[in-house]
């Protein structure tokens, strides 16, 4: 049975149900505007633990555990973990499945990685090779600002168009059975590198991906963006939020209020000095748990199209003078 | 339609095909006992770039152009590309992607790579999300060597317990079409921590989740070692594979001498200098790739089972005092 649809899209008939989620952020985040949909706000950023990386990795192992808990299931009926996060060789991921007694898919999709695991998670429920997996991802602001960017204990200044690592973890279960949030599409998308060079910048350096992976989803499934109550990217923040809305015109599509972002939504701006918005794997991953999911299941939300965005970039490739790629995944959730 | 197989593994009915393989190594791995099996032999490991890691990245470029080449397609003939590499943030893989017109699916396992890329793969081809894949990962000596353990210019001395990392990138091609090699079956492995912290002696942090893998995968089968031509670990090197061996007897496996390990049979050890062998993600893909696909085209092999081996460390995770878990991921080819 071929479940290609258009050039770029797959459908999954089967509808995997998305049955249950959890989110767990820093004190940061807990400050929010969205702080009402977050199942666990952390007091401690580092959450007992002795490093930000240690920290960032028992996030994601709570994250796991919570939605196992909330399912009213145990570790052993989980077929499969799908994983990734930003830091080097997924160190929070590989830690955090260490302790678990559950096979290990470890992706990378930088900040794309919670629809990449969603993607691939619902491909593997569809096709009859799991019961239940779950699709995780984790990001830490001080793991990512030190890996990335500069030490801490420098207080760098930060310009305009820079964004705020989200410090927190999102992980979703997926099965077969029940009425919940089902996946109906996956758009996987290809890594578009417009010529952004400033990591100050990952707004602009990852719209043209949210924007190709956005244009040929609807292509593809010949709907409309009106169809969706909400279309979310991932962590454009305003600036390449600003972009997207600007480029999709380009391509005949018309975005309106129904069209967020997650980085946009998940801090208060000026108040919480932010910038041009929130980032990390984490910030579409707890947006899309916490307030997506629960406007799902209390009928707000029918019809969403969530796009993680990722940058793609090292610090060694940065060093090495070259561009920063962005890349979107991008999937329809509906009830 | 279910397709679980036992506790971990899955069949894929429809037989995904490796309808073409495409290998690429450096100049060491083209002095070695397997070098009339690569396609390409550089002469330079630099491959005319300026740093290895763009050199490595290159290497994925080309393996992976080479094999649409031999099987006579073109790029828009491939629905994925799903790959992954050692370097931080995967920047091997996301640049070749970068510069081919391919949706991309970011995979990270370590040195496992290779078969988790292939057995994912597979999965779409089975699924029926995809026609053509290819599965591919790469690694390169000198950007692993400066990026994990110390930079070149130390000339810094190896223990015998230490690896000498691939320099190499192997790619693979799925669809459904031709009497090629096919994937019966697929084991996804789990993280597996022994406490091994040794940055020089990958081989025994991974042999118990080789062991895991493959007798998760005899269980569940009902084969024995003895049904396979080939089972073949990734890099686990000499230490490594002695481990092996000793720790599936205890779960009552003997592998007899169809068991071989790709790190093992890549060098001539004593001449070459590469103490317990090869490693890398390109190790178990360019052996895979060029002696163990070629021998199953010309009769030699019929029946292999494929068992790249992970570490899954970062410079931080060992700085910050973290043991080193393995992953490994099994599929079995049949011709």
């Amino acid at each position: 049975m071929n479940k290609r649809v258009g050039k770029q899209t797959i459908e999954t008939p089967s509808k995997p149900r998305i049955i249950a989620t959890a989110s767990i952020v820093g004190p940061k985040e807990g400050e929010g505007p969205l702080k009402d949909y977050f199942d666990i706000i952390l007091e401690d950023d580092l959450n007992g633990k002795d490093t930000y990386e240690k920290a960032e990795s028992s996030m994601m192992y709570t994250a796991v555990n919570e939605v196992i808990k909330k399912a009213n299931f145990k570790e052993e009926n989980i077929d499969y973990l799908l994983a990734g996060d930003l830091l080097n060789q997924l160190t929070s991921a590989c830690f955090a499945a260490k302790d678990m007694d559950i096979p290990f898919i470890g992706l990378f999709g930088a900040c794309s990685t919670m629809t990449e695991s969603l993607a691939m998670g619902s491909l593997m429920i569809d096709g009859g090779y799991a019961n239940h997996v779950i699709a995780a991802t984790s990001s830490h602001f001080s793991s990512a600002e030190r890996q990335f960017r500069f030490p801490l204990e420098y207080g760098s200044q930060r310009p305009p168009t820079a964004q705020w690592t989200v410090t927190g973890s999102g992980a979703m279960l997926l099965g077969r059975e029940g009425n919940f949030p089902y996946i109906s599409y996956v758009t996987m998308g290809k890594v578009k590198d417009y010529g952004v060079n400033d990591v100050n910048n990952m707004g602009e350096a990852m719209a043209p991906a949210a924007v190709d992976t956005i244009a040929q989803h609807l292509r593809d499934t010949g709907r409309t963006p009106d169809y969706y109550d909400i279309i979310a990217t991932g962590d454009l923040g305003k600036v390449g939020k600003r972009i997207t809305k600007e480029l999709l015109l380009e391509h005949g599509f018309e975005l309106k209020d129904n069209y967020i972002d997650c980085g946009d939504e998940i801090f208060e701006h000026e108040r919480q000095k932010t910038n041009s918005g929130g980032s990390g794997c984490g910030c579409s991953a707890v947006v899309d748990c916490g307030y997506i999911y629960k406007n799902m299941l209390n009928g707000k939300f029918k019809r969403v199209l969530l796009v993680s965005t990722g940058a793609l970039l090292s610090s060694t490739s940065c060093f090495q003078g070259l561009n920063i790629p962005g890349i979107a995944h991008a999937v329809a959730v509906e009830i």
